[in-house]
């Protein structure tokens, strides 16, 4: 697990909102988060990440959903039927690129097994691609690390960094991967979590702060991509997650990204609660978005540690310590 | 292969355009089409379909695409990045549902295997679900299912009904499976290919005339799905494809479905010339769409054999001579 | 008012649910419908229709609904708001091409002088184009004409044919315009109200019979649009009323129609009960809107008389004698 | 014309890419734009803003174009069919909320006009709330007003703040309205010009510093909208123009937006060039979507006077030196 500080921890607040006790996804009640991570001689450097989305079994209790696609350059897996239904019925899971059909096929055992009668499920499965770490087209994600993951699943504090389907990625020409917040919104709850592996080096901004830029030089451009989960306990149908959803683009936007045209942006957005609530009512959780999201993209950075993996390619982490002192000139703290 | 002969041979004539030499997708010079059928003891009763775009290398030479969403309530993958970029970039495969995942995970292997570079690569497999007469939950596609669908696949006529993915499929409460047809338009060829799963007994229209209800009383709902694939050498871009795409819905409404809830209706719609053309010149495509989606469900229920699955559930065919009874009461031929 | 028969009335039964007290919109409990037919010397042949969603005020009761664009080749105003919030919150108007704004301001007007303090309010107002019989260009509605056609709406018998948006419009080469029609879906009841001004003779088709090609040659190429008004008293959301407004397109190709290029085809869907229900109950939902969007426009081409227009303009009614006689060759009744 | 310097003349720069000439939409080569503003007694603070494409007839030389929504409360008409078709074949205009229908109006008078001939047309109109200074339910637009927007149009130096359909919006807070930049993309020119009316003053930010919340304390929440207008002489299909305008909320986040709830915000990009470029090569574009709206706003807020409109209502322009201040306290310049 990553000794390495979260942003709050070291008094970078981005936002304004309060925080949720783990200022984690699993903030909102009953989400639980698992990684396992495949972390094998040279060249394997991948994973996998659930995300269950409340304590039950997710085939029979659906979860209220809705997707938006920022940039569509990617191969997450399962948002047609989410845009139809507006309901999930699996645990959301997050892996790299190739490894997408074997991480829904295992998603689909787990199913059939807890389901005995069950002839149809539609898996979801997000992904970055972690080729440049990884041995990608290795595929080497099995039906077991899904089951792990996902049996692994809890509540509580997130752990993020170089872990689960973020073992392999790069975000801002540093180590990236998994990155989590919450804020509080009136009485509910909103938790981002992010699988980071986008954008150049150049381009990261840390609460407006042009921090890459300040770093120095960039050796290469960032391409990448970037999938964002976002959990609520707040009661809104699907119609008002897509508007959620939509949202979670203007987070990513306020850490430096343009979306570039390599960058898959996938938004997921979710509500465990049934019950409903006025459009009026949705500025809190709007901000909440913006603020969860961009906050779970800076944490990924912080807590990423730097990762080298096949032949010979190693990915830094984002310096702390300089990190601070650039955060330091422009802001009072 | 299928004994039973194609609509068309009987007299059956569905709309008014031209039809290419084989009356199916092939008809688009450069489309190839394979089958593998798994019909293995009491319940395994699935396949795969391959439709090739053309006769070059997938990824190299991406092929204009898109999709249209008639009811998500289906399993397709592959849609948000042919949205995105407007291409494919392999093969469209076809198989049960619960076998999307190895079947895409197999086509990634055949791209990675002609492309030994890749890092990256978004297949597009759609399906219908098998399981009333397959033992579905067993997912019994393998790999090398996939690359002999792709490698086998050739030009000229098409092997319909139970064959490929068709295999265990259920149309208007007969026997349904793989049909296709084509239409001239002009200059250029718009070809159909379906995987026909879908629809009540007494829904069932032919060129109009209620066949369905006039078969006699339907012991069972129909819900079940339809893939719809498109093929044309009209220069027409992805915004165009779209439009295309929209109109196939048109042409499944023509056979009696009002695409019930269960019923996971999505329409794919390529071009494999390069070039363009005005938007004032696209009816006869439109038209294209609609006759040549028609009569693809048609040749797949005349084409399809009574049909014995798992549990000893059995699909019987369309009976050919009362449905032509019927046909000739109602029309002159 | 039109003195000629509806299609029910001499036998014409499409589909197979059952019918609502007046066969139309209206038998939507608190439906209203109103009409202002301009009809002024050789060359106004125009008209607006208001579709009052329910009894009371309606930007203080919003009324749910959605939309969906078949082909958006049209100049429907106030789409992007319902889709955004998934409520209306004025009547839903219809008239001919250019008179949108001017009728989309009228309609600002009535919910202004009606809602002293609002200052913003999103107009829906829907189109074909009547520039074949009608001075198109001179846009001869008023801002009178909206007031009296909503403070006129009322329930029950809605009159069809020439009137209010329909007086200039053509359909399948004959006379088009109004036209509605009802369906009983279990406990609830589904109407439709139709703008019906698209398709070419050759392409109509009765309950499936080719009507239009058996009564003979075609003398022009049909394009035009169709406006598609569905209102249910079901409990079903902005969501739900998406996947009911997606059928509609499926009741306009029962009647021929494969939505030619320059025939802008939009269905709005609206819902005045709160409440909601279960996306399983909805297929009966679906089967009436295909049932009484098919009826619909086939109500319009029954019930519209010739009309004689600007230049000399003259369109046709449908010959209710030898249709018939057709239909009844081709079925029995 | 406003007096207030343009933010680039006092030193602060946004982004990294270089600057048009003007630092306007109109160093697009053909692009034009025209302001009427109506500024009468103490309660009409209202305008038109006219954009043209190219120098040319816009119904007879269409010009590419797509929009994005990233929240629909808003009553822009003409998306439909640009959404189908991927043309605009009028200016695009601009104005307060209310007046869009005459100004709708207005416009196809002026395409009229234009083309004896033509018996149809897609007037694209956008707008945002002037209510809050201006007698919004007035509607004080006329058809002079439109066509003296369009004929007035010219290239070179575009006027921005308190004109046109700017008079009467207020931007975090501040006096807005009208806004644009450019920016150099390789070989070609994007520009934006945006109607910029949301936010609350604590959510400003220029160049990431969140100059609004160290201004001092809130009186009013922020809603509004923001209208977004992109063009490029880039030869881009409407696909990827559609690209480009989900891009533009991006650069809406920049500046500090969340897209509140009762923000309309919409972007419509268009491309003046035929021909075509790679997916591959969009990066730039992208870069500079986000560049240009971020400054178009920034823009907006330095240039916009402070103006007194109905019942007293005053909006106060942003302080310039205060803001220069903080933005030197956090950056060196």
């Amino acid at each position: 697990m990553s000794e390495r500080p979260r942003p709050r921890d070291l008094g970078v607040r981005l936002g304004v909102l309060p925080v949720g006790l783990h200022n984690a996804i699993t903030d909102v009640p009953g989400v639980a988060v698992g990684h396992v991570s495949l972390i094998e001689g040279e060249s394997v450097r991948t994973g996998v990440t659930a995300i269950k989305t409340h304590l039950g079994n997710p085939f029979r209790e659906k979860t209220r959903a809705a997707a938006f696609v920022l940039n569509g350059f990617g191969k997450t897996c399962g948002l047609a039927q989410v845009e139809e239904l507006g309901v999930l019925e699996t645990p959301i899971l997050l892996t790299g690129t190739l490894n997408v059909p074997r991480v829904a096929d295992g998603l689909i055992s787990w199913i059939l097994r807890q389901n005995p009668d069950v002839l149809s499920v539609n898996p979801v499965v997000g992904e970055c691609n972690d080729g440049y770490l990884n041995d990608i087209r290795g595929r080497h994600v099995r039906e077991e690390h899904v089951f792990a993951a996902i049996d692994g699943a809890t509540g509580g504090p997130v752990e993020g960094g170089v872990v689960g389907a973020g073992v392999g990625m790069t975000c801002y020409g540093f180590k990236g991967g998994i990155g989590t917040a919450s804020r509080r919104a009136g009485d509910h709850t909103l938790g981002a979590l992010v699988l980071a592996n986008f954008g150049a080096k150049e381009e990261l901004r840390i609460d407006g702060v042009p921090v890459g830029r300040e770093l120095g030089e960039s050796r290469e451009p960032g391409d990448g991509s970037c999938m964002v989960i976002l959990g609520t306990d707040a009661p809104v149908d699907a119609r008002q997650l897509k508007r959620l959803a939509r949202r979670g683009g203007l987070g990513l936007a306020r850490t430096g990204s343009y979306a570039s045209h390599g960058s898959g942006d996938f938004i997921l957005a979710f509500s465990n609660q049934h019950g409903s609530m006025r459009d009026e009512e949705l500025n809190p959780l709007f901000q909440a978005v913006v603020e969860a999201t961009e906050e779970a993209v800076i944490d990924a950075l912080f807590r990423a540690e730097t990762t080298r993996g096949r032949d010979g390619h190693v990915r830094e982490s984002l310096p702390i310590e300089p990190t601070l002192a650039i955060l330091r000139r422009h802001r009072d703290f």
